[in-house]
């Protein structure tokens, strides 16, 4: 058990190691070589085309002006600067609500922290049940701070369901306050925008094939008689994979040639010279760019006749067809409203962005997607439950003997004794590592094969998938012993009402190591994140090796974008972490705002600098931010309930059967008044225009 | 336990009952006096004015000729002869879709009730545990021919499981055909309607409050600008409870008025004379004919004066509206799509049929309907499991003595011995009978709180309450020893894998007492059903009091309508008890068909020549007809396996876990397959016109 000391030392540690990424952020990032990694987003913008700085040769690369490294903590305020309508416009909407997460973490923690503290401190301290104990037992002086200080039958536990009411009520009230602005900033910003394709246009899927009839044919007929005043036309999708790998090889030899001219206005005395065979590494020398000049050439005209047969062959064309109107109004009607008899028939959404649509999943089937639903839901059940089964296995065979057999030649370094107790430590582990590196791609894969269209939709499913296997495995993991199956067979064989028990029980026991974790995955993973290490690492490494124009360049720098489906998650684990803690050891909310209040300025600096959104779903995510923080609000008073029954507190806990029937009634009508506006698109603001 | 003759006894006893039954319809029906009981739809269709035969004085109230007591059964051939377009058009599609639970029934149990017994009864009965136990303890013939007699450990439960797979997989099949059926024929049924009001009109609710704006001034507005091609008119809804108060005097008035009209007609010499005071009791002798019509004059004044206060007072104006489209088109796309920014503003939904509205729940708010729903749903719950304390406490009140105390005359007539034995097994029971009578008549309370505005839809959700109780109450409450609420408790203290177990042991040894409870409720029951006993009693009491005039007569037939409420749930308890009987105790099964053939008889002739619906909703309950033998499959197949495991069937269970995942897969399918068509009205179909 750890003592405040060791929280302490552990504090120490991680606040260095998180000052020196800022610190190192901080000077990397005034680099003038470096600017691309660290404002990749102005660059895309058009705002900025080189590095500020550039007048002599070593300043191009290295900043020599040392009034700036004396203010290089001013990236804070810096980021503090925009307001949230500049944010919109700069970065879009999804951006601004991601940062909104962290301003409602900071507002609902805030004031809860202020009153845990002043309240529950005093309550806990003064009860002193575990200054009786010895010393050397379980005890740790966190735990005094705690709930767990506090008497069986005592009526001090009053003061703990009066204070989960409160907090209750305040979560509530705030989620309630942010989820109606969220709604509106999203309805204002698909209003506002300036008149684009996809608020006319519906994506049609499962067209039914009409025997005699061109599937173009159908359509046109379909929605000439059923929307005749709105139907505008349509577009259909071809499988058009192999003219997409021409595109992508005209781009490569366009990169040659433009490298090659380049070369030759700066060298005009000498010709460019390639050689013909493969890669250029052999075959007749000729004039570089006459044959990139005619390559081109010859790959045109295959394109076209390619695009020919694409447009001929009736196979190409999918069931799918993005179906365009008249008017806003026509389109936001025929996207609400079921087309045909057989529903599996003739789907209509919204079309999303083109750059969010995933092209793949157009053409699938509604009987395969129920299917590849069941089976998706099976496996994410098994990966969460079970994963720990085939890595297990993998570590029983990749260990030190077992690495000795396959590389005899690594045997003396292995046998070292400092290298073989890192090694120990490390090799078995390793399988767990890799997969736990893997994961969200893992997750991102079943999203694929569960048939959504769109990139944003992925995205929100890979997070709910990653969620689910956070709370099972590091939450409930962590607070129950042994593995997630093991947890699921001992629940299986206890009665319902004796789950929150066993959990909650092991609550207060767990928060030392929940402030730990959070100190090093809120405070030193969010610091590191600013340092951008690997973008950095690979940037510069490509800038040496592979760039050859100021295309390659500009495809070099990798802004990213904010990653969904790791932050939000995680994220929402915080909130988990807050919410049950807050009456249990509130010594544990002053870490979490800390956590919160630097991942918003980070993020935001980010947000301004560096990410660029590959897609904008208007913030489509939020119901499930609130969702899961309503859920993680019932978590707490299940566990609760169930730490309180074991202090037999009889005669207060009926006091909170009622708050998670409130909460729940709470959720239902929240989702009734707000998430239509995330799915459907309300007539009103359609004849706005 | 009892033997194969008790169950031999109690079947001759219910035959005989219903026998009895049968014949006494019969006997009565061809009775011309009756004859408005036994066919009133026929007069209510115009298609009959008066009794068929009436020759004579006596011809007129009896049946003279002999030859038609030979045929008494003939109307069993007569139900059957309609075919099922004719009912449609003759008592709507809610009755012939209703008939089609009855033939999916047959459709399910007579191949599984043949292959059970081809299969099983060999199998159980050769297996012969129970010849080895002592035949007085707890064994019945009837186990010896259930899964009971079937060693533990046994490879035999192979084909047990084998059965359930089969029978699951035709039952789904079944049920598939039946719901593309019956959504097809709604479909094809709201397409084919005459163009009537409804389908052109929308019901909009919850609009809101405009200041400087009349209510009607801000529903055009609303519609002129959002729907501005297709909007006709609206049809506001005014609180006009006065103005109805007045109509049913002016009814009551004009019924009195042709009563002394119809006097004064048969004897021209006598004019009738009516008393002005109270009931006509006293007061002073005039003219009946001139004072009625001076009476209804002054009426008709008031009613005038009344409805153009309401017109006038907007106070009156409630905040609803039938708006009407000038195409199908207009209002199939305003029912489905949301309209406002705010979702709980302006909502809008199909109009129900006219006499299908519940008036009284349209002006109720959101928020409102949110709380309602919530109460209602905790005291469902509340009904369900604890209906016995209030109910056991009136019992401790009323009782023998209590009876004596209150009414000391009646004391010598109790403490007769045989009147007392038959008073103490009645009484204490009174308060559960009263109960069990007005149980409908209470959920339907609860239904009408919920808010609902369609009695369609309250008719279906007093159907869904009535099932939940009669689930927990007669088929768990019956299998599981002690109070609902009793059961609940244990649950939950027990582990979620031993509930299936504690259940599922002790289901073989309930067979006869549901074998019974078939015999006495479906038997016995359904056919006196077709008596019409109550209300061949009250229409000849109203007869013989009452009636005045043919208006009078009329009113007095009361042909009632299907009973949904009631009805379904129990045909869906029948659906439960034969799918989970159908492997365990197959006897059972003959039974079932019994009834299913019976009932499916009697309904068709009572909708034929009987009910009146009230509404027609166009088959909306079929999704939870279906949805509920779904669940019933799905707790036989928790049953089977919680019967399994305590059979130490180990080696056979892990085979049948994957069956309720496949059937609730099967049941996702479905919902989104056909439940649009009950909910949503495909834009193809409206186009059509």
């Amino acid at each position: 058990m750890a003592t405040l000391g060791d929280i302490g030392v552990s504090a120490l540690i991680n606040i260095l190691s998180a000052f020196a990424f800022l610190l190192a952020f901080a000077l990397l990032r005034i680099q003038p070589i470096n600017d691309r990694i660290y404002f990749p987003k102005w660059y895309i913008n058009g705002a900025r085309s080189s590095p500020r700085r550039s007048r002599n040769f070593v300043g191009k690369f290295v900043n020599l002006e040392f009034k700036t490294y004396l203010t290089f903590l001013n990236w804070m305020p810096q980021a503090l600067k925009m307001t949230e309508s500049e944010i919109i416009n700069h970065a879009g909407l999804d951006s601004a609500v991601f940062l909104r997460i962290y301003t409602l973490g900071l507002k609902i923690f805030v004031p809860m922290t202020i009153v845990a503290l002043l309240v529950l401190i005093p309550v806990n301290v003064s009860s002193g049940t575990l200054f009786f104990l010895r010393k050397e037992l379980v005890v740790s002086d966190i735990d005094k701070l705690s709930i767990s200080n506090v008497r069986p039958k005592s009526i001090r536990f009053f003061v703990h369901i009066g204070l989960e009411y409160l907090f209750t009520i305040w979560i509530c009230f705030m989620l309630y306050k942010e989820y109606d602005i969220v709604a509106s900033m999203r309805l204002r910003f698909l209003a506002s925008q300036a008149r684009r394709a996809e608020q006319f246009t519906v994506v049609v899927r499962n067209v039914p094939h009409v025997s005699g009839q061109s599937l173009s044919e159908t359509i046109d007929h379909f929605f000439q008689t059923n929307h005749p005043d709105h139907y505008l036309c349509h577009q259909a999708v071809y499988n058009a994979n192999k003219f997409a790998k021409l595109v992508r090889k005209r781009e490569r030899l366009r990169n040659w040639l433009d490298y090659n001219q380049l070369k030759f206005e700066r060298h005009p005395e000498k010709k460019p010279t390639t050689k013909m065979g493969f890669l250029g590494l052999w075959g007749k020398k000729v004039d570089a760019i006459d044959y990139y000049k005619h390559q081109m050439k010859e790959l045109e005209r295959r394109m076209s006749v390619e695009r020919q047969k694409i447009l001929k062959d009736s196979k190409s064309i999918l069931p799918v067809a993005f179906v365009s109107f008249k008017s806003r109004w026509g389109a936001a009607v025929c996207a609400q409203t079921q087309q045909c008899k057989n529903p599996t028939l003739w789907l209509t959404n919204w079309a999303p962005e083109p750059r969010d649509i995933y092209w793949r999943n157009l053409a699938i089937p509604f009987v395969s997607l129920t299917i590849r639903k069941f089976i998706i839901s099976v496996s994410v059940f098994a990966l969460v439950f079970f994963y720990m089964i085939p890595i297990a296995f993998v570590q029983s065979l990749a260990n030190l003997e077992g690495l000795e057999r396959v590389a005899p030649v690594l045997r003396p370094v292995i046998e070292l004794k400092f290298i073989k107790s890192f090694l120990q430590g490390f090799v078995p582990g390793l399988a767990l590592k890799i997969f736990l590196y893997i994961l969200p791609t893992i997750l991102m894969i079943m999203s694929k094969i569960e048939g959504h269209i769109a990139l944003s939709n992925l995205e929100r499913r890979t997070s709910a998938k990653y969620y689910y296997f956070m709370l099972v495995n590091v939450f409930l993991g962590s607070i129950a012993t042994g593995t997630a199956f093991e947890q699921l067979d001992s629940f299986l064989h206890q009665s319902p009402t004796q789950i929150p028990r066993t959990i909650g029980v092991s609550i207060p026991m767990k928060a030392t190591f929940f402030i730990t974790y959070i100190m090093v995955d809120g405070w030193a993973g969010i610091a590191s994140e600013i340092l951008r290490l690997k973008p950095l690492v690979i940037f510069h490494l490509k800038n040496l090796f592979l760039v050859k124009t100021e295309r390659d360049r500009e495809k070099a720098m990798d802004p990213g974008s904010v990653d969904f489906p790791e932050t939000i998650p995680s994220l929402q684990l915080y909130f988990l972490l807050g919410i049950v803690y807050a009456v249990i050891t509130p010594i544990l909310l002053p870490f979490m705002l800390v956590f919160f209040g630097l991942a918003y300025l980070v993020y935001r600096h980010q947000i301004i600098n560096v990410y660029n959104q590959q897609y904008e779903s208007a913030g489509a995510f939020w119901p499930h931010v609130h969702s899961r923080i309503i859920a993680s609000l019932l978590l707490s008073q299940l566990l609760l309930l169930g730490l309180l029954s074991t202090k037999e507190a009889a005669n207060s806990t009926p006091f909170l059967v009622v708050l998670p029937i409130l909460t729940l009634a709470f959720h239902k009508y929240c989702k009734s008044r707000f998430e239509p506006a995330f799915r459907k698109y309300p007539i009103e603001v359609s004849s706005m225009l």
